[in-house]
């Protein structure tokens, strides 16, 4: 996504959390970091500092929810799906990006326990992507890289499903609140470019 | 709020974070805890735990930034105003319950060292509240009890100032994705329930 | 206890930790907190500090230590009483006053799990309550408040039964080190003092 | 002191706590750890727990709050000192017995600074001993080994200076209530046996 | 090397660690992180589990040992270089493979302050580069694989500056111990491998 | 091992490690710490700085592994043995030296449990010790203490079997890379200082 890349893998496990046991059903759960010369300027080691900060949690929540939006738990059966987006390069919309290339990196690690033919049977039953629309100098921008980021008037991350609902909308007045209209063009725009990143999804697992 | 029970206060300091020194410049930003004893089950303490979860990350920033909207920075000078938010009774709602509560902590705590009639150096420049909105059963709802919330088909929380703009819009689809039309409704109904917000502020303001 | 004030609750489990499994026997443990807004001057949240103080670890171990002495732990089966005691307002003996009041939410817990009228079966053979004395300026006071409590030469925690035996006796010279015939005064006034606590809490329990 | 063995030692620094900075006083604080090898039993390591355990903090905090009963704070200049008593062999009175070697390491490490002989500006102004009474089978008993305080009903700790007064007194019941009778004996044994104690500490120091 | 892939970043900060201050000279630390999905089973992040292991700890003093010895730390002056070693794919030897690729990265990060063609300021004084050997099934092999790595009878790692000389040798027999003559076979080896790295280093910085 | 001493101690546990579960084989794991006056300045204890710095984890990776070349794990049966190093003085070799002693616990231990007699059972197949040696102005020397280690050109750990086999190798130019020769000469010193620990092993267990 532009500069920004992030590596996603997803690990498939026999074993539910300690909540969940005996229900049958399955999780997914994602973790989420960057390396420490992702950014500009060089960002400090989480595994150092001895904790994860709480925009490190906001995202890992984030992506997880995403997910399970998009998965029949059901037909996991009692499995956890681990998800690791490792962020290598870091020029804004980290977070967004994960969504879509975990989604990826979900349904490829599905295919080796599950028959994607088998519409009964295929857990993963919607596509997910996401993107961030923000409201830079008045105007509405996709995608902000991260020096329009950083002085936009709004930051919003949207996640829709390939049925065109929403599932995560998380809008931030960062100087100025915004109106109803400025929040409808940018759930316009985000909508578009959710659209192109399905495209690209569906050509990525071939 | 209904059940809802938070012990919100705000202190100032003479000081302000390492990276914000020098600018002349304040800076808000909040603590979010929950008693043990304060939900049906008892939760666990995050004292004990030794480390705060990705939940109470989420909401310390959601409130600080919540606050900060609202705040003529530049006004404060280098201070720091820590807020807060102490949950003794959970029904639902805390973080938008902690919102509202915060801000009146914060005009009174202000008190002490601007004066609310001089309008070029009063700091606190808007009113913010903020509520949650649901869909259950396919209703939508204003400020849902636990019991409701736990089977929300959507969740969705709205800070809004008392100008009328969105300055926080975070909504989740826990079962299924929601549409355009259940987020105008859901936006409509929340700016009803702020606007009742904003006159308890000022009641309690005195 | 005038502006001390302590929200205390008593959570009953049934399972007791690995060392006590098997013996038949329950066990008392209890967890103290202060709200950051509990004291004049704000203090610093311990989950954020990461990990429990020396005081706080010593006040929950005496808050237990107090509690198991006055419960028979074989007619409690094996079941864990976890007491919550969190200082909303801190005006010196908050120690004390989490064992006079622990002991109300104790008997209130029990009360769904036992018959207090069947005296073969019911656990809690006595009451406890304690007091803080203390010399100041000279002068052997009962319970005192911060003001005081910080410019006393002697401080001293007195726990004691309805049957008019010690439980516990932490006796600690601030200044000046105290005599037997000094010793003598702050029991007998503790004594009174924990006295008139014993008829308080047999009213709060109706 | 029996089978109990600690080493202890005092270094003294030319800073103080960022709170006694300033006042031209001094400050004594101790650090407590055992051997794993110490007790019968193995017990684990506290640095690879993580962190320091309640009755560590405990026993810190005591031999800290001992010290400094017996040592002008004032004539010790900005300086700490700072103690560390390590249990090499654990049999009862583990925590007496670190207070009673600590003072004589004071002492010596003191010696370094000041001159003993200089009655205007020694700082250390009173000898402080400490011992362990208890009640055992309704026997009052001296300096309880391990196996003995293990089934004791009372449990007492009292350390005293040579003037003969008390700096500290923690009883506590650990089966019965004790009487005011019972408290007078174990004051009178616990005073004959720091006597003693008082006597070696001279011979220790030449 | 092969397919084991490290990211090698080097980061210069204008400060030294408190203990280096005023000497005027510079300090290189390292730090190394392993992907979750670097390895075939996915291994645990250790941000996650809240502290670096032991392997991870032994490696970076390794690395950062590694760098030292090649680098002129006066001509350095009051710097700090923090070199980042982040193992995408690990398939043996991430160690040195990591020290290989250090040294590029910190010779890149150096160009940016110094001029290395001026002989009399330019810090980095020698190329230092390291390889893995071991004994499997009595054969002497140069850089195993994980495959082979794991039932190597002995493990050694080799790092070497151009000038010839040995900058560190850990070997470990993993089975049965190792004679002078292995030694000196794997010493041979090992030297040969670490001639061509020498080639491949010089070649990536052009 | 001249000032420096260790407390060495080994404890039998009943239990492995969740990772050899089921093979019927034992597992040997050290811990090694210091006293805060075991050094001539006072060293941090590291249970207050709430986690283990990388110099202990390597030191007790090395004993660890050390132990565990000597000994034959299935004989051992799903047991573990945990060994303790306390230094209580610090001159130089305390990893070293703790290897040599460390030995002579484990063999202690084991007699317990097994019958050194019968060569067919006894787990503990050969002797292990260890020295370091090092080159210091140009001169290979043997165990240095902490002075002539400090200004050392080299330092080498080494670990050798009474069957003449090398276990461990650790050497590290701290100024100068060392060659072939001096690796040579190194080795041949610390083997004839390892011979002389044999015989002080076996003098030990009488």
């Amino acid at each position: 996504m532009g500069n920004t890349r992030v590596i996603c893998a997803a690990t498939i496990e026999d074993r539910v959390p300690p909540w969940m046991r005996g229900r049958g059903a399955g999780w997914i759960t994602a973790e989420y970091a960057m390396l420490p010369s992702a950014t500009p300027e060089r960002n400090q080691r989480e595994s150092v500092r001895g904790r994860l900060g709480g925009r490190t949690h906001e995202i890992q929540r984030l992506i997880g929810r995403a997910l399970r939006a998009v998965v029949n738990l059901d037909r996991l059966g009692e499995r956890t799906v681990l998800v690791d987006c490792d962020v290598i390069g870091a020029d804004g919309g980290t977070r967004t990006a994960s969504i879509t290339g975990a989604w990826i990196a979900l349904a490829i690690a599905l295919r080796k326990h599950f028959d994607p033919g088998n519409a009964a049977s295929w857990p993963l039953v919607r596509q997910i992507a996401a993107v961030s629309v923000g409201v830079v100098d008045g105007t509405t921008l996709l995608d902000l890289p991260y020096e329009e980021d950083s002085r936009a008037e709004v930051d919003m991350n949207v996640a829709m499903t390939d049925a065109g609902g929403f599932v995560e909308l998380q809008g931030t007045a960062e100087r100025e609140p915004f109106t109803r209209e400025q929040l409808d063009a940018m759930l316009g725009l985000a909508e578009r470019g959710i659209r192109e990143l399905f495209a690209l999804q569906r050509q990525a697992l071939g």
